[in-house]
């Protein structure tokens, strides 16, 4: 069973898994003279390879399991949490630990093993969103489970093990480190000018213009004013919700849309960076519906995270946030 | 001039330096038919290459920037930081900044391009170690600098743009991000328990020992209980002081026999990873001296930082502490 400890001068909890150590890579892989490469667990015919699915896009009477289907949700093989037993923490002092009670589930995107999320329709962007959605709702009904985080690597170097696109949901027992940043620094806001932090973002962004990358009817895209990558582009729905759970089907449709534009964009533009996108959602607590605001979270993976980093948690971007909003919407500089 | 920003939501200071995307870069560079790769600008003769030196290791009467030298600290050619002006915020609000008055370093260990830390003597990791020691406390003199950071990039994947081994010295207008984190946390421990955190940790540890990675008389080297990366390793020293700066020269012998131990073990181990080292200090204000504890903290690396990573800040290892301190150690379990 994985476990969850905490550092005892810092608080971040962190996650010990020693079984994922197995997982199979699938990049660099160099097979011998006469060796085949390993299958991809993740392509049509080799279902066997993961876990019995928990849900799949498939046509009406399409056996579970079997090959016919768009995306599949099934349960990481390698996960590096367990719904097992309770989230109870023992331990204590200087060595907090708690067994790594949640759950780690995989979204396999689409069948053809070739296909990025760019290259995808924005109606299929959009139906693998409303997967994500329904099932991160479900998930929080689990009382041990905390918070969910919905995530992608796209790439080796953005940390993906396999190249087959697709995505991670990670129920937590906790509420983990960066959402209670961020819930912090959004609930002080409110405290301080009784407005959401993200709406007021967005109102101000858009007036000054100089960071913004989109511009839709429900969503906004903007370059993050203090990133941590160069082309750090948050998106942030305009409508006020805590919560993606929340999210209606016509704004997952828009959102599928820009998706797609803008990695389109930054593919072209940066010749198909390694990438991740993060979702960033309230957790399963009350009290937050105010204050907090989901959104997503892009960062291309061009630099190294280096000793600077680790050590002071300061990022350093040779690419300033205005520039990279004005080569992500395509208005020149480039 | 590079600029600082502050993230609006969670108040982490980043820089932005464009001036950084030009510098160069030895690793995978694979020269044209005919073409000699650049010469490496930490190497003996190219002294030209680099700024001139703020301090060397030579012998008496040697010409500074000349070439017969052991070790030498120089101004980085691409600062992230410059210590021009004043380090004034302006904007606000949601758009706080300020120029990133600072500075930034780098100690050229060794004239030898195939060197490592591991390879050179400890009397020479212990010269290098009073050096940066020496220059902190003359960086701190500056009444714009509020913190110094000592960090060193091994390898490209742990961030290093030259291969030819070297150090920074980084010196910020702010406390940044995970050292406040570290220095709440202690200062709350103190505060809680009347004891420092890191002296308790140092005598918890040996009583159980499962973490024990090496006891020497005036260090403990710990396998971090919560580990951002297997094998992340601290390095404590058993005096409680808050400042390196106050290490003394018999202490800084004894961490650089440790460093070349603990190095050289790790590379056997671990097939020579790339790393990162990174030294915490109190920053210059007072107020720090008996919550805070002046150490190192070593990271292998050879995982990559993923979307969970970036949007949870909860690091996934699959080598628990216990068996990387074993490992470490040398006692078996390999």
């Amino acid at each position: 069973m994985p476990e969850m400890r905490r550092d005892p001068v810092n608080g971040r909890w962190v996650i010990i898994a020693p079984d994922r150590a197995d997982r199979p890579h699938d990049f660099h892989h160099r097979p011998a003279e006469g060796n085949a490469a390993p299958p991809c667990p993740f392509c049509p015919g080799n279902e066997t390879e993961t876990p019995p699915e928990i849900i799949a896009l498939r046509p009406a009477g399409s056996p579970a399991d079997g090959p016919d289907w768009r995306a599949r949700l099934v349960p990481n093989r390698y996960p590096a949490l367990r719904l097992e037993g309770e989230a109870a923490e023992n331990g204590g002092g200087l060595r907090r630990r708690m067994p790594a009670a949640g759950s780690h589930e995989v979204l396999i995107e689409t069948p053809n093993h070739e296909e990025g999320l760019a290259e995808m329709s924005a109606g299929h962007i959009a139906d693998m969103l409303r997967i994500c959605r329904n099932r991160c709702s479900a998930l929080l009904d689990d009382p041990r489970i905390r918070h969910v985080m919905l995530f992608k690597n796209h790439g080796a170097r953005a940390g993906a093990s396999l190249s087959h696109s697709h995505s991670q949901i990670v129920a937590l027992p906790v509420v983990p480190k960066h959402v209670l940043e961020e819930l912090t620094g959004a609930v002080r806001h409110q405290r301080e000018t009784g407005r959401c932090l993200y709406c007021r973002m967005i109102e101000e962004e858009e007036r000054l213009g100089e960071r913004v990358v989109q511009q839709r009817e429900r969503f906004a895209a903007l370059a993050a004013f203090a990133p941590r990558k160069p082309y750090e582009t948050w998106i942030i729905p305009r409508r006020h919700e805590a919560r993606f759970e929340t999210a209606t089907d016509d704004e997952l449709h828009e959102l599928g849309g820009l998706l797609k534009s803008l990695l389109g964009r930054m593919n072209d533009l940066l010749h198909r960076p390694p990438f991740n996108l993060v979702l960033h959602s309230a957790p399963r607590e009350d009290g937050h519906r105010e204050s907090f605001h989901w959104h997503l979270e892009l960062l291309p993976e061009f630099t190294w995270i280096a000793g600077f980093e680790w050590g002071a948690g300061v990022y350093i971007s040779h690419v300033s946030p205005e520039r990279a909003a004005a080569q992500l919407r395509g208005g020149g500089q480039s």
